[in-house]
């Protein structure tokens, strides 16, 4: 490697400038040529994909990856049709740049658009999953913005191979090449989060240790997600079989995703009858019980204590954590003192406490009568999914497209100054005539 | 004071769930008291300011203060009953909060809305205006967020003395008090900065330096702009008496301001006629121009050289850099190089050349044959202004009451599970029916 990361986003920005004025036919036909690229080059970039995991396989071997991993970073025909899939279904979206948000005459001439642009060059910080490599240099792509992308050293050659096939589709196209740039080697992470002056926002794409490490090593504007402590409150006068089909599917349907259940709130006055039959239900399904003192009384010794500094815990397997609490205030408290603000579901009949408790949460979703699992992009309605944001500014919960976009605003004119409309002998006033507000 | 920091940070948070569902009409009754209260208190409130401005008096006598920001922290009557309309004006704009952004039909009974909501926790970091005191107290309420404010010391009395009024309102309308803290001491600040469990955005409102201090010492959100260094391009087929006319009320109007306009560039092929004429009007209201060679040239030796890292530079005062450039590639990036991303109007009657310009300049403002004067809240038709912002993240440009939003999602079901929806068997399916989208 003799070019540095500097150069490389330099050229990133300049061609983030043709990228924002292309035209929607020329992003679509990219992206097709993209994703008949991957199916027609799978052989090599399946071969280069196995000696990505041989490796990895040594590194499993050695305890140092876990097999899930491994299984995440290994492609075969199917996922990589898939991925093609994925691309195809990226260009069948609307094209999101140049929206016009807000149109205002101000005055006669003056007209003031609010539109969305991309931001420019977005740095995407990935761990080893092929999938995430093609899914973010599309959705850039579609957004207008240049990509600098840095996967996961375990999928290097993949990666290599896979964006060789894109930059194809970018040269086929008369796209400068630098729309998406391969950031190679650990040590340039360090590197590429310190280019403030050339990248606009950071997305990283993996476990809370990753975003947890951007976050706190670059301050470009990160979007994404820590941790995922969901909650269920059950309330007093919910309807109990409701309850536990909902616990169940929260936790037992994909217990490692994000937006599975972590802990479980319920109400002392429903302690007595509910405690047991849940644990009894949640056992049947292989799920691990933990528990506050009250939850330990009711359900048997077996059930292992939960510490006070326990209860922010992201468990992402069958463990499930169970506190009984005084009623919807304790239940609020605790969500504020040890959540993770992603997402929070209430189990009530009652109407006033649900409206309460949607209200109170502080978090990207709130729930009710709703598993947790539905907390997804996809689920949304939204087409694509960038990530989900447990940050508040911007983008928050799933977040689609749009996250990848900002705005600006074109105001255009014959002339005009604002002396014209100053003081009090002014000629001419503002009207800000709205035509549309969205 | 023995109340520390993170104690009253506590209690804002907790102050923070019980403004977020606060009825619009209480909201109003308090910032209606707090306006009265305003008028009411003036005696007192006047004499504490009196005895700010003999500190600061002192301090302009000994060089270490403006008479600028003297004059902007001097009360009078006059101001005083300014800020009453102020916060007045704020209670008649509608509520912000729990607006529906989107709605959507997944399922029978199965709805989806994202509604806006406060963020929780504003920090404000102003300079010595009570008006800004006044301006975000009124508007952190109306948007339901709890304000942490720390203004500048020169102004700790009357802002004691304003925020005692304005904690009398809020008791005597029973909302926690702790809905506004008085952040007292210099000290406080870098404390107030690193409480990002209970602060949820930072808002700055002063000069650049005070912007980049914020920005570069917390890792907490921040809304706020840093520079406005500011471009109007002359293309070669302007209309050059309106070109003239814009450069002047861009910048002799309201020199000091950020949308001043700092740089004007202009294509060598009109620079012959275009520099000495300009130069000419420039000087007669006291501009002082300086200028690449090429201007110098044009205009006369007693134009001063702008040396290569000048050109960003927000002079704040009757002073206008010069350069002529080759045409608009160059012009485009120049204004990249140098500029801020805040304000850059072109002036031409090619419409290709202006789309060409608005489309790829990125900044919160493109402009089209219009001052930079007009980027402005108010002139934007926005009723409020939280601030002005160069970041791309969440809120760009001038930022109203909107820019103190998040949103959250709200999901209402009844006992809808994911694994009915999910593999091949799936009973159900999504059906995504949106009804509103904004």
């Amino acid at each position: 490697m003799t070019r540095s990361i500097l150069d490389d986003a330099i050229l990133a920005k300049a061609a983030s400038r043709i990228l924002a004025r292309l035209d929607s036919n020329v992003k679509n036909e990219v992206l097709q040529l993209m994703a008949a690229g991957l199916e027609q080059c799978s052989e090599g970039l399946l071969g280069e994909n196995q000696q990505d995991v041989q490796s990895a396989r040594q590194r499993v071997s050695a305890g140092l990856l876990s097999s899930a991993a491994l299984e995440r970073l290994t492609l075969n025909a199917d996922k990589l049709s898939q991925m093609a899939v994925g691309i195809r279904a990226v260009a069948a979206l609307e094209d999101p740049v140049a929206r016009i948000l807000l149109r205002s005459e101000l005055d006669d001439n003056l007209e003031l658009k609010k539109i969305t642009c991309p931001f420019g060059v977005v740095a995407a910080i990935v761990e080893a999953r092929p999938d995430a490599v093609a899914q973010l240099s599309a959705l850039a792509l579609k957004s207008g913005n240049a990509l600098m992308i840095k996967a996961g050293e375990e999928i290097s050659r993949t990666t290599d191979a896979m964006l060789a096939v894109f930059r194809n589709a970018l040269e086929t196209t008369h796209i400068p090449i630098h729309a998406i740039t391969n950031v190679q080697g650990r040590e340039a992470v360090h590197e590429l989060l310190g280019l403030r002056e050339y990248v606009d926002l950071v997305v990283p794409r993996g476990g809370a240790e990753l975003v947890r490490f951007v976050s706190s090593n670059t301050t470009i504007p990160v979007l994404g997600h820590s941790d995922g402590v969901c909650h269920i409150y059950v309330e007093a006068s919910a309807d109990q079989e409701m309850a536990i089909a909902l616990i169940l599917d929260s936790k037992i349907q994909a217990p490692s995703t994000c937006n599975a259940v972590e802990t479980v709130l319920l109400d002392q006055a429903i302690a007595n009858d509910f405690v047991p039959q849940l644990v009894e239900r949640l056992r049947a399904y292989g799920v691990k019980v933990r528990g506050c003192e009250a939850t330990r009384a009711l359900a048997g010794p077996k059930i292992e204590a939960v510490s006070d500094t326990e209860w922010h815990t992201e468990y992402s397997d069958l463990t499930l954590a169970v506190r009984v609490v005084s009623g919807v205030d304790a239940a609020l408290e605790h969500i504020e003192r040890f959540g993770s603000h992603h997402t929070d579901s209430i189990v009530t009949r009652d109407e006033r406490v649900a409206d309460r408790f949607l209200r109170e949460v502080d978090s990207a979703g709130v729930f009710h009568n709703v598993s947790t699992r539905f907390s997804d992009g996809y689920r949304y309605g939204f087409g694509a999914e960038v990530g989900i944001s447990t940050g508040k500014l911007h983008a928050r919960g799933p977040v689609g497209l749009d996250g990848l976009l900002t705005y600006k605003y074109v105001l255009s004119g014959a002339g005009h100054c604002v002396s014209e409309y100053v003081g009090p002998r002014a000629p001419r006033s503002l009207r800000h005539q709205l035509a549309v507000q969205v």
